[in-house]
Order: C-alpha cells, then structure tokens, then sequence
C-alpha cells in the first residue's frame, strides 16, 4: 500500500504537477493566426454571438466543456476536507470525461460560504460551459444545490455522485434480477445508507418500477419508518410504516440489498436471512459491506456487485457519466431528465447481455465473460458504451422534448474511428 | 474586410467549434493508470494537500493555471454584450497565454448582477487557479472589482486592461523619450481618456517619474480639473488645478500625447501646437487618434506609436501579460505589486535596446530594426520577451517579498530549447 501511495503521489507530481492541461484547437503561430483569433477578427464571433446566444456553440469550446465543481464537503470517503483538498479528484474526474467521451473537462473548486452563495456562485458562471458534473457534495445540501442550479442554468446539472451512482446501480439490479429470474416489481429492497448515493439509488429503482413500500431504508439510526421525527425531509420520503427496527429485521426474506455505506456492516449471518436467490449490491468503496468471497462462502444462490475492480459486477460511475454527457451535450439537451437517464439504463443494461468484443477480454484479462452472475454490468474498457449511451440519452432527450437540436445523421460514424 | 470577417468565423467554428480543449498531461489508458488518476490512487494527493495547501502546486495544475475572467460588460470596443457574447475573446486570451507562456489558462464567464456579487463569485472559485486575469471589465467598477479581489484572493489577480496597457505604454513611453532627449520628470502629458486604462497608464507613468501635476486628462466633458463636480473617485486624482478646458488649451507646448480614447480625435492642428520632438501615443484601436501617415505629414520631430500591428510601434498587451504571469506564478507571488510592473517595464525597454534576432526580423518582415524613433517597443514574436521578462518579475517578487518559492537555479534553461 505505501508503495501504491508512493505511485499514486509521483503519478501526480511528475512530469507535470496535475493532470490536465490546456491546448490550442486553432494554429496561432503566425500574426495572421493571432489577428483571427483575437484583435481584431475576434469580434466577429462576438457580434454573432451577441445576435443570437446559440452562436456560443458554433464560435466557442461551450459545447464540448463539462464543469466538474465540487465544494470538497465529501471527498471520496474522506469527508469535509473543502474545495481546495478536493481539486487532485475534480482534476481526475475531467481526465475521465476527456479520457472516455472526448469531452473537454475543467475542474472548479467552489468556496461553500453558504448554501445559497455556493448556488449562486455555480449559477453565475454557467454561461461558462455546456453542462456542469456536481461532485463530492455532502448530503442533504447536494440535494438543495442540484434542484436550485437545474432551475437556474438552461444547460445540464448533474450530480453524478447521486444519479451516476443510480444509473448503474439500476442497470446492473434489473439485469441482476432477471438473471435471478425475479420482477422488480415484487422485489422486496434493503438499502443500507440513506445519504445522497442511496436515496438517489433508491428514487430511480421505483421509476424502474420497484416499489416504494417494498423499500426498506436504514441509517445510522436503523431503519427509516413513519414514527420517527428525526428525518430529513429526503429521507421522509422513505419512511416505511413498519414495526421493523433493524437491519436483521428488514433483512429477512428480502431479494436485494444494496450497501451505500461501510465496510462490514452486512454479516454471513444476515445474509442468509435473505430471500432464495438474492442480489446484493455492497459498493462501499473499498472496503464492502460484505467481502465477496465471505457472502459467497455463505451461500452459492447469490448475485453480488460491489465497487471494486478486482471483483465481479463492479458498480462504478465511469460506466455512465462520460457518456451520458456526451449524448445531452450532443443534442444540447437544456437538462439531464428521467427519460434519459432511464435511457442510459437500458443502453448499459443492454451491452451487458450482447457478445463481448476481443479487446474488452483482453483489457479485462479474461477468456471470456456471458451475461450471468458473474457478468451484470459491462467492463469500463467497453468501447460500445460511448456510441450506445450516447445516442440513447440523446434519442431520449430529443424525445422527451428537452434537446435543442437534432443528432446529425451521421452521428455514429464519429465513433467509428 | 467582409472576407476577413467570413475568414474569422471559420476560424473559430472549424474544425471544431472555439480555440482550445483540455487535454491529459498523464497515462490514462489502462486500468492501473485509472486507479492511480481517480480512485483509490487520487485520495493521496487529496491527503496531502489536506495537511497541506501548499502540496496544491505539487499534485495539481493549480500553479500554471490562469484564469481568464470577464463579465462582458466592456467588451474590446464593443461595449456591454454580456458575459456569453465575450467567451470568443476570454479564449482568445487563453489562447494566448498558453502560445507565449506555456501557461494553461481557461476562461470564465461570470453573469454580473451586483459588484459585490461578482466579486464574491471570482472570490469563491479562486482556490481552483494559480492566477486571475480580469478582462473586459467597464469602469469604474473595475477600480473596485479588482482591488477587492487582490484583498480577498492569495493568488495575483490582474486586470489587464489597466496594468498590461500600462507597461507597455510605459515602456514605450519612457524609450520614446530617451530617444526624444526628454525626460519624464519635465513632461507636460496630456491623456484623451479617462477610462480603465487611461487611469492605469497615467498611474503607472507617475510610478515611473512623471509628475501628477504636469498630466491633463480630458475625459468627454474635456479637462479633468479640480472645479468640476461630476468626477468619481478615480478621476478625481488626475483633477489638474488649471483655468485649461480643452484639448486644445492643454495640447499646446505638450510633449506628450496619450490617446486612450476614440478614432481621429487629434486633428494635424492640433499635434502641430505641441512641443518640439513630441511623443503621440495614438492607441484608439482599430482608428487611432490620428493616422500616423497624417501626424507624419503634420510634423516630422516626432515619435509616434499606435495599438495596430501594420504600423511601427504597435503597443500590445501580449508583450506584457503572458510573461508577467509566467513570472509571478513561477515564484507562486501572491500578487502583482508595483515592483513587478515596474520590473516588467524595465525588462520591455531593455529588448527594445538591444540587436534584434534574426528571426524577429523574418516574422515581422523587415531588413533591420534599431532603436529609434521607428523602434521603441519590441515585436510581439520576439522569444526574449519570455525569459527576460518572466526572470525579471520573479526577481522583483523575490525581492519586494511576495514570492513564496525561489526561481530554481536553472530556471532560464527551460526557455532555451
């Protein structure tokens, strides 16, 4: 571990401090390149851009920069260490987006003063960019926060810590369960945690059709039910009208657990409670809920998910939030809505049940994957998830009304390469 | 000019949309790469820059990055279109910043409800940069925008519009005079403009030896004096106690003109009032002041500069602003003091005075350039601007104790490949 630290400390520190740069789209050598690019050929785009404010995505980067802001009050599982502390991961969430769907990612670390100020502090740079990634905000006032910028800002806001988390949660719960051969409809669901990751899980898997009484959440306090006065208003929209305390209690012939919470909080014990043919899903990262090699120890009926990459079923939000983007962007949705990320659902869903290509094995170091226990969710190397996230989020948000331009008809080529 | 105009608009819309993208400055392609950039690996940097902010420069891009930030209310001679309608030119400065310093610099358009808003939001997201060049700023809220954001930012802020017109001007200035046979502490100085930059330059020119009692500014309403009643805060300064109310009470017997104003507002009369071997400074850009083949007909003592590139003596920012940056951020200064600018000035005139490169030469396509009435400020494509001025910035920052790291000892080893 000290020498991946050592690793991890030199990868950033060296060639370069960082991990992002920025470059010239546009020669600019000679005086001629500097005269278009800026005094006096310059104004030219301004005046259009002044004429018609969507002239912003013809003449400038816009259309293509995602924002990743974050006010650092929940960096990875570190906690409230603020803004600054947190720029090592904004920078490496823009490598992501760069990385996997070409987009030009910067990372801006926002002073949290208040609540209010921090909204308007985003809200006021918006113009800026072409949608905004929220990250590492601490729950309840990420929830506040995102509400208030979507009202605000006519381009994506987007809080993947929640909804990335969500989106491929989802797809690999309902791929999950029908490996089982359950229906979600009927699934009865323990979800471990109650912070924004959890609820956000939580919220999708009922517009995936779970429901809402069937849903057992608990925090640190055990489990969310009407009686309680202590709850935040988002977690009040979970409370369960049951005489149900503890986790032992919900977790009795439950079909699906899902942990968004801490290492070693789901006992072999506990898990043999559980309904034939469970699924669970322990993303506490990295240490899971449960280690897998213990639940499968436990009992061989189960499906298991976990954050990890030395796992199975890696639950990880590189799967969705890259491309996801690139769709709403493509189409220049003004926001990111169920629709489309329903969408993102069934296209992730969807690559996990099809052939997988040689070069996914290989990047994997596997002879072979086929959808199953083992195989829920797609590989993060897959080159299909760009194309295929991508047009669905976008088809859906032409659909769904909140697109402001059509794909080109050519649109798939460009991945082609 | 319609064929510059399409011209430029191509430039920015092809082959993709704008002028610069954000790149990986590291290895992203396998699945170690991944955990080294994002998690688990990223939480190292996140600790150490925890325990301390300083580490910010090791681990990040935050130390050579410039931020390039407007509210688009005074837009190059465009006036107030709003902070969208500015992101041409706030890339255009970012484009430039990383051409002849290195730096990476991105722009950000803020929305400017109030003052204290906008500097509360430029506050807010000043952690995530290494500096911040202000932009396109209208006066007089720039005075204030700008002295509240040195106050509350630990990282040099700059308006650029002021001081980096200010060096060069001054620069120019006091090679003109030396070449002239005058000297700045005896100059009658008459400025036509009272904005942002006027203010500046005149500010910058006392700092250099002028005397404050001996400039005229004349804003529309004609000779800033100190009977008038409708002066802010800013003009106030230059109120002159003189019975003279118009340029051409003031522009007699004057040796030097500064023209921060409109196209053609120095008429051959009135240059011809002026005091033998006279300095014009014509900067009204793209229509100077005065045409300098007409003051050249007018009168043939004196020496003349403008802001266009296709007369001698063009006054550039670029000569200034890319290097003072480069110069400050390489000693993480926490602001651009007097001392910088002044050391900036300096190394400007000392290129001027020497041979010039060969290159230089090519670029700007002439047979030979020497010091003199045709060559008192160096060309923008000159590769000492770089090194000289940048060594010369950290110097004064070591010196006047702002810096809060040495300059390595083979710091000008890097300009010289």
């Amino acid at each position: 571990m000290s020498d991946f630290r050592e690793q991890a400390l030199h990868y950033h520190a060296h060639p370069v401090p960082g991990k992002i740069s920025v470059e010239l789209t546009k020669p600019a050598e000679t005086v001629k390149d500097l005269a278009l690019a800026y005094s006096p050929g310059v104004a030219e785009p301004v005046r259009e851009i002044a004429a018609d404010p969507a002239n912003a995505y013809r003449y400038t980067g816009k259309g293509n920069m995602v924002a990743v802001i974050s006010n650092g009050t929940a960096i990875l599982g570190l906690g409230n260490l603020g803004p600054l502390a947190s720029k090592p991961v904004m920078e490496g969430k823009a490598l992501l987006f760069k990385r996997f769907a070409g987009l030009d990612s910067i990372d801006i670390e926002v002073k949290h003063r208040t609540t209010e100020d921090f909204i308007n502090t985003v809200a006021n740079i918006a113009d800026t960019f072409g949608g905004i990634n929220l990250e590492d905000i601490k729950a309840p006032e990420c929830f506040e926060i995102e509400k208030a910028l979507i009202e605000r800002c006519d381009i994506p806001v987007f809080h993947d810590d929640q909804h990335g988390t969500a989106i491929v949660t989802a797809a690999g719960m309902l791929n999950a369960l029908e490996v089982q051969g359950k229906d979600i409809h009927d699934a009865i669901i323990v979800c471990l945690g109650a912070g924004a990751a959890a609820i956000a899980c939580m919220e999708l898997l009922i517009k995936c059709g779970a429901q809402r009484e069937h849903i057992y959440m608990l925090d640190r306090k055990g489990v969310i039910h009407t009686r309680r006065d202590d709850l935040n208003e988002y977690k009040k929209l979970f409370a369960n009208n049951t005489d149900k305390r503890t986790l032992q209690d919900v977790i009795a012939e439950a079909d699906v657990f899902v942990g968004v919470s801490g290492p070693d909080l789901l006992s072999p014990e506990d898990l043999k409670l559980m309904a034939d043919k469970p699924v669970v899903f322990a993303c506490s990262n990295p240490d899971p809920e449960i280690n897998p090699e213990v639940a499968h120890g436990a009992r061989n009926d189960l499906i298991m998910a976990t954050g990890r990459s030395d796992y199975p079923n890696q639950v990880n939000n590189v799967l969705c939030f890259p491309f996801i983007f690139r769709g709403a962007l493509d189409v220049r949705a003004t926001a990111i809505n169920d629709e489309m990320k329903i969408a993102a659902v069934e296209a992730i869903r969807g690559i996990a049940k099809e052939p997988v290509p040689e070069q996914v094995l290989k990047a994997a170091d596997v002879e072979s994957l086929e959808f199953g226990a083992e195989y829920i969710i797609p590989k993060p190397m897959d080159p299909r998830l760009l194309p295929r996230i991508a047009k669905a989020v976008a088809q859906a948000a032409i659909d769904s009304g909140v697109a402001q331009i059509d794909l080109p008809e050519n649109y798939m080529a460009q991945f082609e390469s």
